[in-house]
């Protein structure tokens, strides 16, 4: 099958590297409006071809799915176009604007038995792939928070906040470890340069007493990429920043004591071994495409599916209206 | 004069320390109601007196100033049995467990001519006052956010939450830095092992755009004491666990460009040199334990007075009040 | 001009990438004895012409320059036969097994008018580039040492030890910041499991009692790329592994004080401000093959020109006399 | 018992405090030519008895014990002082000044029934101890290497070098690690300030292929403290300037592969987990202390020795000597 990639930007690029060396893929068909940016992955990689136009590209009949990797706000009409056409779809986080785009999406991609996926490309990396796995053998033992910081200079988007930039990726990831509903979002933020927030502190509660939290800024002079998760057996260091132990296990936890005498200690903590598990290194986006494609030629739901697309814009969505309303609490 | 320290749990003993070796001070007697601790600081410091009571300690006329390093609950009622006696005070932070008890603490010591003092340790290190020094000279240009992250396995405490407990250290260094009043507050939390919560963030809005952020944690496997403080002109992260380089300055900014185009750049970034400029590391307990004693015998308003204390438990109070109702905004 | 590249094993194919984006260069020509290598480059890179045999690449009339990726023992034969076919030379680092060889190469170079490059990478980033500014704008004062670690987990060479592989870095670092010539090398080691030594341990010596010191090591567990460079005014930590602070520069410095009584303090310390400048994150090898190309077309001695090449093979072939001899001293 | 510490300098006062709270310490006698240092320790030791001169406190009938915290140089003839007159004998590292002094101390000490013992405090820590039990036990295989970066703006010694000052902290680690006889011992290092080295590398070899070497300096602007161990099986770092995951334990080791073809790697990476154990995490010095004390109630073979005091002293005497002649091999 051959693959079309609209959209040539920062991500773009990645993604046609990545299909190029798929198995299964026998050709990428690129689209950009912007011919500097078709220019260069020309020069990159000659054995891609180029669509005329967006409408070109998806008509073509060669191309058995498409790929967006362009602004948040075309997802929906170009995505409707595609599957409309026929296509299996692969669009970049988050999967639409709006839950009823999303939802609409997958009515559409269901209805013509179509794959609908979304780009949560940390899922396929080593890491989370190690994290879930300890959250789903009970190394962790119960969930008591999952706290993430993703900060650094970035690069403000033009259609969209930080919110919808970056949180994508700590929400999906949480998503994918806990199989939770989430049942409120809460949401602050500041605008300081233009008309969408360039840093935001999201709140959002799960059943079980689970609190997560993110931070995202892209006004901060350092880069950070951090997760803390918090189990009543043990807790978990996720270092994105780290060359090679991203992730650390620590054998600590905390056991209430004696109440009796305001005094005395009331914890007893226990802290014991670190670990830090080796991880598979392999490319996270050369999985994410392979799971695409094989998810198209098996006819099955891929595993970060319209679903999960559609779980991490419910949250945006809340965390949206409760940045409008001053942080209010978004009952989902 | 002599100093008079009730309490001699955790920080008690390093009161007794820093007093001994302050100038001014001629003695310092001491007082708990646990046996084991008054025999501790009895072998470690021999010099050092002991009192039968509170009201013997607070009663004895050698003793002209008294610190009180109990539990929050017990700050108030110590505190005006003090001031009654006529006995300047200094409090462990937070000065009281509300603000009306914070109020009139002030005004009962007002009233007699009395200092009162509240040990907002950080405000004396090396690190905080290089701080307010890049932050009063402008070196940072305007406040765009102040971020600061303090979790560990902390020591629960078996009065009061977590906010209580570790965000006054924040809040206070935050005081410290801009002279604005806080317009609003919104907390959210969880409890995991008993009726008070062991994880919080707390969001502060100030005047001019300037948005505080506060993560207090005792169930973190990992120590992070990091603030983060974003300016237009320049960026800082003082991160307290690093041995020597607290301070960094991040000669970064955020500079918006053009709109007219979405697939283009939107911000241009200028980053520059970072520098970690020299701190004075003599111990901050000292110093604070200096400006106690000097601000008694020059009788003027100590650098921590009522006024600092006070401004940190309206905050408190009104995180307690947003946990309270699940998240609420309230203001101030 | 076209470029004729030898070798596309780990490092191959990076000076292939750089020199199809050099301004200057019409196209570039490879061969490699493997022909999956061949392959791998062929795919990645389309617009890769190939060769049948070294004798043909060499021979082309349209190849003005012979680069050599090969392993260090081609170097001389390889590079001579270039050089005999008027071929423009650029070899990887070492510039070769001997400075016999170098030596050779240098002569027959220079008589046939021809450019001699050796690929010293290092020389080229911008961490090296601020290194050598500090250096001869006497922002350090006197060099008092020179002390660098390279050591990981790494490939072992066929035909050669850890000093050849690993230290020609360091060496050119050291040799592109001061232009004093070394006076003697002593070096330890051992071998672990081949005939070759997977670690070790330089000193050279220099005129003005400037000693510098390389640690070596295949067999390190942890990554570390470390230079400390000491002088009398300032003080540089040089480490590699450092995202974007790579350059530390510590306003640092010793003084000595009375020496009349045994008892008391010798030194004073002056510790001030640590700077991290801003550096040119330009890729290197960019740079490097930039020069080639322009002290070709300029006819002029490139930066790392043999010459540099020879120092650092006169440094690493004393020091393989001195591990052969159990560690003695090697004047140069 | 009583416990005569001579000498209050930077280490004394902590040798005071530790004895203070040692179990079967009755009283604690110092001596300090010094009066400041002597005033200094009154003031915070109240408890504490002061002699009037090495002599008198020597001479002390209830004084069953010497402590020396003195100057190298003072070593042997008040260690003799204090044997002769019948007084087990606790030394500040290093044991003596050269390996003479330390046999005879030795001797006379074994003759007169004393307990000898050197203050080799980081063998008493739980890093090192774990250490320990990780080599004893096999888990790291055969022993490569032992590599130690022991540098920082220290203080210089008036009567020694900085191979006598640092390193017998890392060799009295290694000599505690593996039972083995070293070899031959080299050494190179620069002095800038005085007849002193302010820095050396010293290389010592040790039966079985293992190569130790240790890096010594006064005057690095940033302080390390790490020790790199490979073996066959599992590497370690140790790195004490962590403040709680001092060892790291990686399960990673080398594997050569097939030699048949230059082209081809030649080594396999077994690369694993990272395991960081608990650690004891008592003070050291405490438990030094009570060896001390334990050896002498026990009367047996204390866990520092004069043995290991020899060994150290042994190596830095060869060190002296391949320093004074230009770095050239000596054999033990």
């Amino acid at each position: 099958m051959k693959i079309g990639v609209i959209g040539l930007g920062y991500w773009g690029p990645n993604l046609v590297r990545n299909f190029l060396s798929t198995e299964g893929v026998e050709g990428v068909l690129c689209y950009d409006t912007d011919p500097s940016r078709v220019l260069a992955v020309a020069r990159r990689f000659p054995m891609v071809e180029f669509a005329e136009s967006c409408e070109d590209l998806i008509g073509r009949p060669e191309v058995a799915a498409v790929v967006l990797a362009t602004p948040l706000s075309t997802h929906y009409p170009l995505g409707l176009q595609a599957i409309e056409a026929g296509k299996h779809l692969l669009v970049e986080k988050p999967i639409a604007a709006s839950s009823d785009e999303a939802r609409e999406l997958t009515e559409r991609a269901d209805g013509a038995g179509l794959v609908l996926m979304v780009d949560h490309t940390f899922i396929y990396t080593g890491a989370v792939r190690k994290l879930r796995e300890l959250v789903q053998d009970q190394e962790l033992g119960d969930l008591l928070y999952f706290d993430s910081v993703r900060v650094n200079l970035g690069i403000f988007q033009h259609d969209t906040n930080v919110v919808w930039d970056l949180a994508p990726h700590d929400i999906s990831i949480l998503d994918h470890l806990v199989a939770r509903e989430p049942e409120s979002v809460q949401a602050i933020g500041a605008r300081h340069y233009y008309e969408y927030e360039d840093m935001a502190y999201l709140g959002v509660r799960y059943a079980g007493n689970l609190l997560a939290h993110f931070h995202v800024n892209w006004i901060s002079p350092v880069k950070v990429r951090r997760i803390l998760v918090g189990g009543t057996k043990r807790m978990v260091l996720y270092d994105d920043m780290e060359p090679s132990e991203k992730i650390k296990v620590y054998d600590s936890g905390v056991e209430l004591g004696s109440r009796e005498d305001i005094y005395r200690t009331l914890v007893q903590y226990r802290t014991g071994d670190m670990l830090a598990p080796k991880l598979d290194l392999s490319e996270a986006l050369g999985l994410m495409c392979r799971e695409f494609v094989l998810s198209i030629t098996d006819q099955r739901e891929p595993l970060t599916g319209a679903a999960s697309g559609l779980n991490v814009v419910r949250i945006l969505e809340a965390a949206d209206r409760s940045l409008a309303s001053g942080g209010t609490v978004v009952r989902l």
